[in-house]
């Protein structure tokens, strides 16, 4: 397959080989429109089975990607996100299957308005066209994608880590041969892999705003950063969550410390788990020493009056821990007066991803909630709920902390975009 | 003004005056959060009157313009688009008290879902933040932008063209001034003049991503190009309008004439004009001539059927002509094998703006509202429908022919973005 692929693209230049490969994207994109819903939900049962099915063969691919990767001294937490085993290949047939049962996202009607002239205006839910995505190592995002993607009628490029290709291109051959076999109305280039491991690919890629409608980057703050940094075409994206829990003076103390220790400590590597504690001036005194308690096993770093309260045992925060991501069992820990400091707070040091309020006052949590600048924002919730499937999508193909565009999780919903619809009898403007 | 603005700005760096400019919107966006709606219209309301009020202070800032433009060589077209003469701040006023009866965009629950585990989930409206407004010379573009963007909750930084300075800064001063008088809680920095004609101001603007939301450039398709070329933030915007009308086998002749005619001659040099008309080649022989003979005063430029139709004392089309915006009494004019053609000739040719089939036929008409890739596709009425106005929006910022974020006519509403509220009782990720 790279040698296939090597043999018919080199000789062209990048420029042309990346406007080959959006055309045919366009063009398939075009083709979509006509998939009827129970097509497209046959295509993606077709793929789930042939990917079941053709398990040995993702496996060989798999293990030269493995190979290749070991030769470059990959680590081995970054070896273990590109293996595929059987229960990670069933992994992809299953979601596939799940994204098969999932409404159709494209023609709901979102609006519908009859002007005094008799003009029917009905705005639809339509698909966005060609969507570019770009991620490192785990090649089941091939499949989860591609899957969701072709389901809300989208034609998708994709760009996985140079380590995993083989295992992409081999998924994304195994899908497109079944959606072909399935249905004759499916356009072959519904799914494509960028064919070349080449740095440049992404840039001429993205450069392609005719061709291209939207770019997906899925990965650590440095690869987002360099696809936003690069990319002509509109990128949706998180660059990190730095998600605050604040804890008002009116809080329920046991609800309080629950909140703060299941945000912080469910799953400390992920993009929606707490890495700033706010508590309030007027708790903080009784409740940080509980908090503290209840997280023994992670690492405090706290301001001034915090370790006051604390003592001396505690490490001290600097300013660069406000705006930090940890990933980790560590936690920067901030007092506040009030409601005011935790809003002040968050809107300069969050990075509009999740944070939660928690209180007994209504009218304290409605102000949180109305003036916190971010994609989600929770009353008395650990900020471990945004996610895709908590939140009843079905399926998340990333988190998008932009206001422009989908902001949230995103499932197949937010792989739309809508067009208006107008309906009349000869109608002309007097 | 312009002085004491010099004064304040010189000594800084480009980078640092408009890091600073920017950051004071998003202060001003935050606090836009706690105006309550009635406040919002009684400050918008305020500032109607105070333009009234203070027409003879915006007349001598216009005059001193008109001065310089004259003094430049400006065009008479473009001196007349720079004109302020009572009508037209009459015209400001009266928009900014439209802007203030319509509902507030903010706030709106757009889904509500209520998860198993009790989580409570609201998507809401919200503002986008800071939004940039690129125009060119217009300055009564400086009273609606402004309180459109204000109205949704928005801070605004304006830049007209150069010639407009003057009358544009008295514009927002005065809105502003009316504003602080109004309501305690109006910031001053709601609405924002970017105080020099420096091109250098507009990348500097537009790499702000932390502090800018959004940039919406109105105007000529070289200054779009200009600004979505530059700019790190996401651009909302139409280049151009290259609008077509489809005529089926199956259409009404006396509707389809009166369709095309309407489409092209009502008002010919606006984007919603048609450019390009589509005969099906069942009905162009009886068809064209109808057409041409209603359209004596424009230009056709026709492919080779049409030429056989019409005889050769019509004008041939050149390739070109199917991607070009007249904006005149001209008029591309092809003959294509029914619906696939249309479509085909469309999704490659269009701008993505309006396009309409006239047909008797249901089932064409669904397809080609399915298949065409616009913002706007009508069944049996004149392109020129795409309009904030005509949809019923009350008032328009511009159109857009993009997929990400607003599409087709934008108003209030299209100047929106979202989050998500939820709320429970203590609740943990098990």
């Amino acid at each position: 397959m790279r040698v296939l692929c090597r043999k018919l693209y080199l000789p062209m230049s990048m420029t042309e080989q990346m406007t080959g490969l959006a055309r045919q994207s366009k063009r398939a994109s075009r083709l979509l429109t006509r998939m009827s819903t129970d097509d497209k939900n046959a295509c993606l049962e077709a793929m789930a089975n042939a990917l079941s099915e053709n398990a040995e063969e993702i496996q060989t691919a798999n293990t030269k990607d493995m190979d290749t990767a070991r030769e470059m001294g990959l680590s081995q937490a970054m070896m273990d996100r590109l293996l595929l085993d059987d229960a990670r290949i069933e992994g992809m047939a299953t979601g596939l299957r799940e994204v098969a049962e999932l409404p159709d996202p494209v023609g709901r009607v979102l609006d519908e308005r009859t002007r005094p002239n008799g003009l029917i205006l009905r705005k639809i839910s339509t698909p966005i066209g060609v969507v570019v995505i770009i991620y490192e190592s785990r090649p089941n995002v091939t499949a989860d994608a591609a899957g969701l993607c072709f389901k809300s009628g989208n034609a998708t490029i994709l760009r996985g880590g140079k380590e995993a290709l083989n295992s992409n291109q081999v998924i994304a051959r195994i899908m497109v041969e079944a959606g072909c076999h399935t249905s004759a109305d499916f356009p072959e280039h519904t799914i494509q892999v960028v064919p070349t491991t080449d740095r440049a690919a992404i840039p001429e890629l993205l450069s392609r705003t005719e061709l291209v409608d939207l770019c997906i980057p899925r990965g650590g703050e440095g690869l987002i950063r360099a696809v936003a940094e690069c990319s002509r075409v509109p990128v949706i994206k998180h660059y990190k969550g730095i998600c605050s829990v604040y804890i008002d003076g009116t809080a329920d103390t046991d609800m309080a410390v629950a909140i703060a220790v299941n945000s912080k400590t469910h799953r400390p590597g992920v993009c929606n788990a707490m890495e700033t504690l706010l508590i309030d001036e007027a708790i903080a005194p009784q409740l940080l020493p509980l908090v503290a308690d209840a997280m023994q096993e992670v690492e405090l770093r706290v301001d001034e009056t915090a370790m006051g309260i604390l003592g001396n045992g505690v490490k001290a925060a600097t300013s660069e821990d406000w705006n930090t991501e940890f990933l980790d069992l560590i936690c920067a820990v901030r007092v506040v007066d009030g409601i005011d400091g935790a809003i002040e707070h968050i809107n300069e040091h969050g990075s509009g991803h999740t944070e939660t309020i928690v209180t007994d006052d209504a009218a304290t949590a409605a102000r949180f909630q109305n003036e916190i600048d971010a994609s989600t924002v929770f009353w008395n919730a650990s900020t471990r709920f945004t996610d895709g499937g908590q939140f009843g999508m079905g399926a998340e193909i990333g988190i998008s902390t932009d206001k422009i565009g989908a902001r949230g999780p995103m499932g197949l919903a937010e792989l739309t975009s809508y067009k208006w619809l107008g309906m009349a009898d000869g109608l002309v403007r007097e």
